[in-house]
C-alpha cells in the first residue's frame, strides 16, 4: 500500500510526500524541507484530497515556522506561514481547518514541538476518522451491487483508508462482494489513475468509465449506488466536490439511484449557510487543453477549468461522517451531529 | 476550410478522405481505393459524424462493387458489399440509409455509373440539408448567448456546414454575436480537437470545457442554449448521440436551459418506436485507458466505453431538421414532417 505522506524525524525532520501527479507510472516520494515545497505540492496536486491536504498543511506549519521563527519571532511566523498555507487552494475547507488548529496550538503552547505534536495528531486522527466513516457506511454497500465513484476519495486522499473508498474497503473486508465503476475524472484523471489503482490493489473489481458515460449507464439500470467524497459541505448539506459530481447527482436523482457523500467532520463548514457561498477554484486551462504535456486541443483555443462544483443537498440520500450517518440531509441533522 | 471527403475522378476514381484521428496536429488525406479501406476508416473514426459516415458509405459501395462485380456479378456484389458496409458501425442510422439508397439505385439501374451518381447525389444533397438546418435553426441563437455543444456536429461530421454547427455558422453569418463552449468529449476529444478547430477557423469565440463541467456551469447560469447533433432519432423523438449528451440534457432540463438537436431527415429511424431500441456501440476500452497511445490508467484495470447514449424526447425543447423545426417534440409532429 502506498504511503500518502509521513513525517520523518523530530522537529528537525522533513515531510515525505508521494507525488501523485506521477501515478500510476512512477512512485516517487518528495522530501519536503520547507513550506514553499508544501504549498507547491498542494497547488500542483502532488498531494490532493481534502483530508490529505489538511494533514500536509499541518506539517507545512512546522516547516514554515521552523524556518521563519528565528528571524521574525514565533507568533509572527505562525501567522504569516498560516496565511500562506491557507491560501494555497480555496475550496477544500480542511486546509484552513488544519492550519487554524495547528496555529491555535502554537498560540497556546509556543514551541515547534507543540506544532509537530498537533500535526501528528491531525494525521493519526485522520486515520481514525477514515475507519469510522468506513464502519458507519459499509452497510450501504450490498452484495451484487455496482457502485459508482467520482475522482479519488481513497487512501491517496487521506492519511487513512479514505472517505468514500473507506466504505468500500470496509464492506469488502466484511465479505460483501460488489463491483466498482470509477469515473476517470477529467481533466487530471484521478479516477483512472488513483481510484482504479487503489481498488485493484485491494482486490476489488473496478472498471474505468468516461465521466460522461455515467448518466447513460444509470438509465440502463447498471449502477446501484453512488459514493463520493467532498471538499467542503455547507451547513445545509450542499456539497462542493470535484467537478462532475453535480452531474452525477442529477443523473442519480433522475434514476432513483441512491447517492451518498462520505466526509469527516472537518470537511463541514457551518459558517456557510449553503453551497452558493463556497469558493470554486478555477485551474490552469492547460489541464484541459493538454494531455500528458501534449496539446490535444485545436490551436489558439482557450478553456475553462472549474475544479469543483456544488451538489445541492436535496439530491443526496445521505452524508456518511465519522460521527454517524446523516439521512435524510437537513440543516438540523447536520448541526446536531457536527459541532 | 478542410474538405471532409471527396470523390476524385469517374467510376475508375477513388475516395479522398480526411483522417480526422490525426486532427488538429496533422492534416492528412487518405486515398481510399477499396471498400475495406472505407470500412476501416469508418470503424476507427477517421471519418465520423452520422451524415459524413453516410456519404462515405455511398462511395464505399462504388469501390466495393467495382472490385467484386467482375468475379461475383453485379447484384451479388451489391448485396455483399452493402451488408459489410452497413455493419461497420451500429448506431448511426445514416450509414444503413445511404447503403440502402445506393443499393436500391443499383437494383433498378445496374451500372457502376449509377452507383457513383447516387453517391454523388447523397453528397451534394447533404450540403443542401446542412444549409437548410442552418437556416431553420439560426434564429434560436441570440446576441450575447453562450451556447454549449457536445462532440462534433460540424463540417467535419457532414459534407456541408454540419448539423448543430450549421445553425451557429448561419447565425454568425447573419451577424448574431455569441460565444460557444465545446465539451471536450472524451474519450476521443472530438469537441476539443474538431469543434474548437472549426469554430475558431470561422472566427466564432469558443472555449473548451471538460464534459463534467457543463452541469456546474449551467447551475451558475453561464449557459443559455444547448445544441448537438444526433446519430439516430426514434419515431417518438428519443435521440441517440455521442455518450454524454444525455447527461447534458438532464442538466439543461434541471436549469431550464433550452436544448435542441439538429439532424437531417436521414437520421430519423421511424421503424423504432423509442430510443430503447437503438443499438448502442461499445468501443475499445483502450480509448478510455490510454491517451495519445500512452496508458494513463492504473495497470491491469479495464474500462467500459459505450460510444453513445439515449436522450429521451421530453428533455428536448426541439428538433431542428432540414424540413423545419419540430417543437414541441412528439411522435405526431415527427411523422408529419419526416416521411
Amino acid at each position: 500500500m502506498l504511503d500518502t505522506l509521513r513525517w520523518v524525524g523530530d522537529t528537525d525532520g522533513h515531510l515525505d510526500l508521494l507525488d501523485q501527479t506521477l501515478l500510476p507510472r512512477e512512485v516517487k516520494m518528495l522530501a519536503l524541507t520547507d513550506v514553499a515545497g508544501v504549498i507547491d505540492a498542494i497547488r500542483r496536486l502532488a498531494v490532493r484530497g481534502a483530508p490529505a491536504i489538511g494533514v500536509a498543511a499541518g506539517y507545512g506549519m512546522v516547516l514554515g515556522v521552523r524556518a521563519e521563527a528565528p528571524e521574525n519571532g514565533f507568533m509572527p511566523a505562525l501567522q504569516a506561514v498560516g496565511q500562506r498555507l491557507a491560501a494555497a487552494r480555496p475550496t477544500a475547507v480542511n486546509l484552513a481547518w488544519a492550519v487554524e488548529r495547528v496555529s491555535e496550538r502554537g498560540r497556546v503552547d509556543g514551541s515547534l514541538q507543540a506544532l509537530l505534536e498537533e500535526a501528528n495528531a491531525i494525521r493519526s486522527e485522520d486515520e481514525d476518522l477514515c475507519r469510522r466513516m468506513g464502519e458507519n457506511g459499509a452497510d450501504l454497500v450490498e452484495d451484487g451491487m455496482t457502485v459508482l465513484t467520482h475522482c479519488n476519495a481513497g487512501r491517496l486522499a487521506t492519511a487513512g483508508d479514505g472517505t468514500a473508498l473507506a466504505l468500500l474497503f470496509e464492506a469488502w473486508r466484511r465479505g460483501t462482494r460488489f463491483t466498482v465503476l470509477a469515473d476517470e475524472t477529467r481533466p487530471l484523471l484521478q479516477g483512472s489513475r488513483l481510484t482504479a489503482l487503489e481498488l485493484h490493489d485491494a482486490g476489488i473489481p473496478v472498471q474505468v468509465i468516461p465521466d460522461s458515460a455515467a448518466a447513460g449507464l444509470m438509465a440502463r439500470g447498471e449502477i446501484d449506488l453512488v459514493i463520493t467524497g467532498a471538499d467542503r459541505i455547507a451547513a445545509n448539506g450542499d456539497v462542493a466536490n470535484k467537478v462532475g459530481t453535480y452531474g452525477v447527482a442529477l443523473a442519480a436523482a433522475a434514476h432513483d439511484v441512491p447517492m451518498y457523500i462520505a466526509a469527516p467532520f472537518s470537511t463541514f463548514d457551518l459558517s456557510l449557510s449553503d453551497g452558493s457561498l463556497i469558493p470554486i477554484e478555477d485551474r490552469d486551462p492547460d489541464e484541459v487543453l493538454c494531455v500528458a504535456g501534449v496539446r490535444t486541443a485545436a490551436a489558439n483555443v482557450g478553456a475553462r477549468n472549474p475544479a469543483f462544483d456544488v451538489t445541492p443537498a436535496h439530491l443526496l440520500r445521505g452524508l456518511v461522517t465519522d460521527r454517524g450517518l446523516i439521512s435524510p440531509v437537513s440543516t438540523a441533522a447536520i448541526r446536531e451531529l457536527i459541532s
